[in-house]
């Protein structure tokens, strides 16, 4: 009994550091009379829509606001993606009805960056620093 | 010591969830013609400055770099802070002669933004979105 009880103490110990994590940031612009609705939606964010996310594996999503020096406001975002097939599992997103609603109230806002790569709205960033989270 | 073992599996179990985060995203530029020496730099981060990082309490630390449609280079980062004081953290972190050694190489890399407010340098943005990690 012993025995087994410290086998599970370990194994909880160690599944938080084994679990692999791959973590995205991109970028995108969004309309400065659409900056209230944008915030308000995502300040209260459809239920359905989290539950989604989750299921497509995504999870510590951030995004945050700012704007620049010449008036124009953007959006960077950062998850930690901890699924296997994020191509899938972003398809499957795409496949969900109130997602697709949900799109439809946000796309709008939004502005995405001329320069980015083809089949990209948000645009990916590059990273160039981790230091890890332990 | 059975019943210990158990107490001791609960407070791990427990532990993970209870750690108090802030996260804290902000944007910078970089210049053109540093962009090299910058990414060189964060592939190969001094120890000592990774090790002032962690010991003002700040974890999961990701630096993104893209370019904007005019042609300027942006940097983005992410990090949680777990400590109780980030101002005095971070006051610690700038006595660190190494970390100021390394601000030396980092800071003439980097193009504030015009516009943030008085005291930053990174100008660190609003968080409008969080979905939690579990």
């Amino acid at each position: 009994m012993k025995k087994t009880i410290i086998f599970i103490l370990f194994m909880v110990l160690i599944s938080g550091c084994a679990e692999k994590v791959k973590r995205y940031g991109s970028v995108i612009g969004v309309k400065k009379d659409m900056l209230a609705k944008y915030k308000d939606l995502h300040a209260n964010a459809w239920p359905a829509v989290n539950k989604q996310i989750k299921k497509s594996n995504i999870r510590n999503y951030s995004i945050y606001l700012t704007q620049f020096p010449d008036g124009n406001y953007y959006l960077f975002s950062y998850f930690e993606y901890v699924g296997d097939d994020f191509d899938a599992d972003m398809a499957k997103m795409a496949e969900d009805p109130m997602t697709r609603k949900w799109w439809e109230e946000t796309d709008p806002c939004q502005i995405p960056l001329s320069n980015r790569p083809k089949g990209e709205f948000w645009k990916n960033m590059e990273e160039v620093y981790h230091l890890e989270k332990e």
